[in-house]
């Protein structure tokens, strides 16, 4: 029985807020449960040095967690004068991600940062995360194509992420807090509507995993992300 | 004519909405129009080095933007590897006015960090942060009370907070960014319940501001914290 | 009665030695009884970032306080590795006060920094600074204009600031360390020669204060400042 | 064709030589080809504050890169003033591989420190310094178990890592830098000697990679690292 | 001919102002010619957690210069996060020579940090900062005993220091700027009263120097340091 | 007797390898006994901001240590988020010393940086770093001329160095760790092959040193560095 009583290919309730703030390009609060990712794109009209003049452009994010979106208050990174491996390791994550949903080259000499912050902590931030920075992407160039600043979308995948585990011996889907703190194995999966894989990261936390529970922690990655993907989907046909 | 339409005197539509997040001991969104503030308060068994063995307790606050609260984006400080002075002077203000509603002495050895997240930027940001921030402080010191740790409140005062300022000539209240952007004077009041002064900081921008102004403007910030001390009550009526 | 045993509208001896240090442009010891700053003034050929290619220059300041200037050894903050946010708060606060003093469109594309030293410490260190920092930065200017470099002065307006308090429930002028520590009501006021107010800072420390109080202080900053605004026109016409 | 001209299935000559210097509890230069990384283990006489009073000990690792491991100079870490976030991430990776081959509760209350510093670059410097942090952590467990400060020695998994990826549309085993910095995926992967699996690190690159891709990139890591591990067996055998 | 037309042997005017500030526990000024350096030592009743215990004291120093000390401005280290290699360099350097004037193990658990801060440059301020450091020290350790905090001074012998170089290929005495910024060689020498050498540190600037210009510049400084010496203990014998 | 059984006059064994690493313009593994140091020298075709347009070259270095390189683990400067004041130090003499062996106005606009890391400790790192980077730099510059990227070398002297000191009262050449730790005096000389002194640093460690003891130091230095001359100079005879 896993805590919160879901089955275990059992998706947490599942909420994609678009417009959730006014000022970005894109914007899109992102629920997976408790878990409360804000996403924001901001799009500018430059790209990093090591990219000027080559005709081409960036998608990067970061990745922020608010001090007190967990059940202990976290020191604010700001304060401590540096931002900590977890964080710069999902921001990694989070850009990579993202940057291969898009053909950059279509994208003009302009960046595209994506600003993931954890409002509400409770597993699964990062996956949430790169769910709900697609579609804040999504609507940022929406509005650079509508504002004639792009001939076409340069976006040519869509993608969503997932976290899967082994929880009490059992492969589980989309694990919470309680769940996440005391798995075996934990992975992270980002994958295309199509199927295809981007990310894949899988952690043996308590004891090594066997190939027979990383199939079946991608199979179930498979079907979470398929339902992520629709709610995504059913944000832009509203 | 205000760029928003409202008369000098007049606060734009405010909502505190309690328990906005639920990790936190206490939480509310603070809403002035568009600027929108999330203030948790953390309760912690300990003080800071400087107060060990005093036998009292300590209330401090951070605050922060969130990169794309603002119509452009705003480097995250975390990024950065330090807090702007800006930052560090709006936190420092924050933490001086609540410690000025409390008697640290019946806290306990424990300190309560309010931190207050600035969502959504459209003007007096600090001020809003102040207003939420006593709200989030008392939710917290409630439960203190309630579960048994803190025999009565050390809540001492109420107070509350707002910009004033000189727009076009005018002394107008609570000035959103249009009007903040570009105003001759802008004066941040904290105020008692029981009208007595906590903090006046005033800049004159464009001009030096005569007595006269000063005074228009003090009588402003008094009525419209008279309607958020109101609304700060509201919330613990309901 | 006063620690000092001066009169609550009494100033401490006030002194202006231009020229204390050789290789600035401008500068100054100010000296407000045992307080001592040394300020100056450092004339460079280029605008920040922000301002390139505005036709405008650019006045800016910054605050130090040597680790043995107070009573306790302050641990260095160019060993702490950044500054700390009372000083970012001062030379803010220092820097706004300065740019209102002049225009900053007829400086040319150049910068004026006033850097601020405390070498003694005994209260109303951010105020001494502001009145020495103007006559730094007159002295540089007129360095400029006699150099041919600047046509005419850009300085439009003479500022001086002075510390003000509730001290024993009485309102008192210029607060020494003693009186400071102990207040109940601290203020800092900056103002022009012609009565402007530049910048009103008040914070109650032990109680509220009330608009009484208010004007009481008011009244005893613009004795004050009176007086330094003279003593810093006899530094020209000696 | 591999750049090196290797069979897709075809490690680079491998090298481990344990006592490459001398001051460590255990010291190992791990060698892939022309990848070469000094792996250094150092026993402490304490846990970090966290693990206080617990009664267990701690594996951590750190991972660094010489400025002119690599083809062009990369700026020294230590002089800009922080790690990056690749840095971080491998060391991340290197310390929870390693935490998971040892009982830490049978290690007492110290800390062994694996420090990889790549000497030279040329692919695979992650795998490379894991599979040989293996070594260097063994040879001081084995000196703490000799000098009878342990009763046993907590090391209850053989652990080794190695990179593959999908390289013009071949699965390839333990990419050079050539390879790497061209493939279509790229994955890390680190295992047990019993088969078991410990971390899966899988990136799309240029397209995303499908399950069958995945399962060939595992079939090769098996068989690479079957190979690795009776490498590190052979240093404690002669 | 020397740009001051100085004598190759002359120092240039020498004058120690001791009590220049109050709130340390030793305080002078240093005026080599325009050179000015303000020494406090600040006594502490702790020592170093690398000292604990050890039943000796500790004797540190720092050093800056104020932004405006030298001709052109010199951004402020505490604004840039970090202090220079030369900065650094040259508080090791008074810090060493210092403790090499006292016997730590007679100074009880407490440190004397000496504060150097060159007010105004015009070379020589790490040699103007020991000789004045030396007196500073003094003065605090006198009131050490004075107090009867200490039975006896810990001080074994008085120190000072000064510049010499080879200028226009003639050996010269205490180097000031226009010196020191074209020398051929520069070299600082701290000797004690005995005429025993502490420090000596030689760079060649612009050619390789010989033994001959090596022994004549350490006559010279002998010269020099005896009459430094002398107005040390002028200030004692005041 | 020393502890390593050495006469005073007696270098330990003496070893350069170069071409130890392959990426650089210029490697070499510097072995002065026990102390292993790697310098590589790497050739950047653009010169620092301040020399920009000056038509000419520059040459610097940057010293690190791995954190095990000495006999308890250093903890890595990399994560301690800044380099340390001896680091520092060391690095601008290595630099120093090399650019007073090269014309820098015959190097044309580019830039080569001597990195010496310390594989392994056991005194005399500096001196070992001088050594081998003047090594890697003639390697690396020979490149340059080969390439026809410079018409001539601008080297213009050989220079090594070595450590003097004075243990248990006599002078002795090349301290290891054991004689430089209890060293009653340290002195570390930079010289050319024609015998001119480039850097001369003593420092008094337990007691003042005599002008007596300084020559016989020398006398030793440039008997040692003779021989240091004629083995970097075999690495390019070979």
């Amino acid at each position: 029985m896993r805590p919160s009583a879901r089955r275990p290919d059992q998706l947490r309730p599942l909420r994609f807020t678009p417009g959730f703030t006014t000022q970005a390009e894109g914007s899109v609060l992102a629920e997976f449960g408790e878990t409360r990712v804000l996403c924001t794109a901001s799009v500018e009209e430059r790209v990093p040095p090591f990219l000027r003049g080559r005709a081409q452009g960036w998608i990067t994010a970061e990745y922020g967690m608010l001090p007190r979106a967990t059940g202990e208050r976290t020191p604010r990174e700001a304060g401590r004068g540096k931002q900590g491996g977890r964080t710069l390791e999902i921001q990694r994550l989070i850009g990579r991600s993202l940057r291969a949903a898009a053909d950059l080259t279509q994208l003009g000499e302009r960046t595209i940062t994506l600003d993931c912050d954890v409002i509400q902590a409770d597993g699964g931030t990062r996956t949430a995360a790169i769910s709900g920075a697609w579609i804040a992407l999504r609507i940022a160039i929406q509005g650079l194509v509508a504002s004639g600043k792009l001939p076409q979308s340069p976006l040519k995948r869509q993608i969503a992420a997932v976290s899967v585990g082994v929880y009490a011996a059992t492969p589980v889907l989309d694990l919470d807090y309680a769940e996440d703190s005391s798995a075996e194995t934990d992975m992270n999966v980002v994958m295309t509507d199509a199927g295809g894989l981007i990310e894949v990261q899988g952690t043996a936390e308590a004891a090594p995993f066997s190939r027979v529970e990383m199939n079946a922690m991608l199979d179930l990655a498979a079907h979470g992300i398929e339902q992520i993907i629709a709610a995504q989907r059913a944000v832009f046909s509203e």
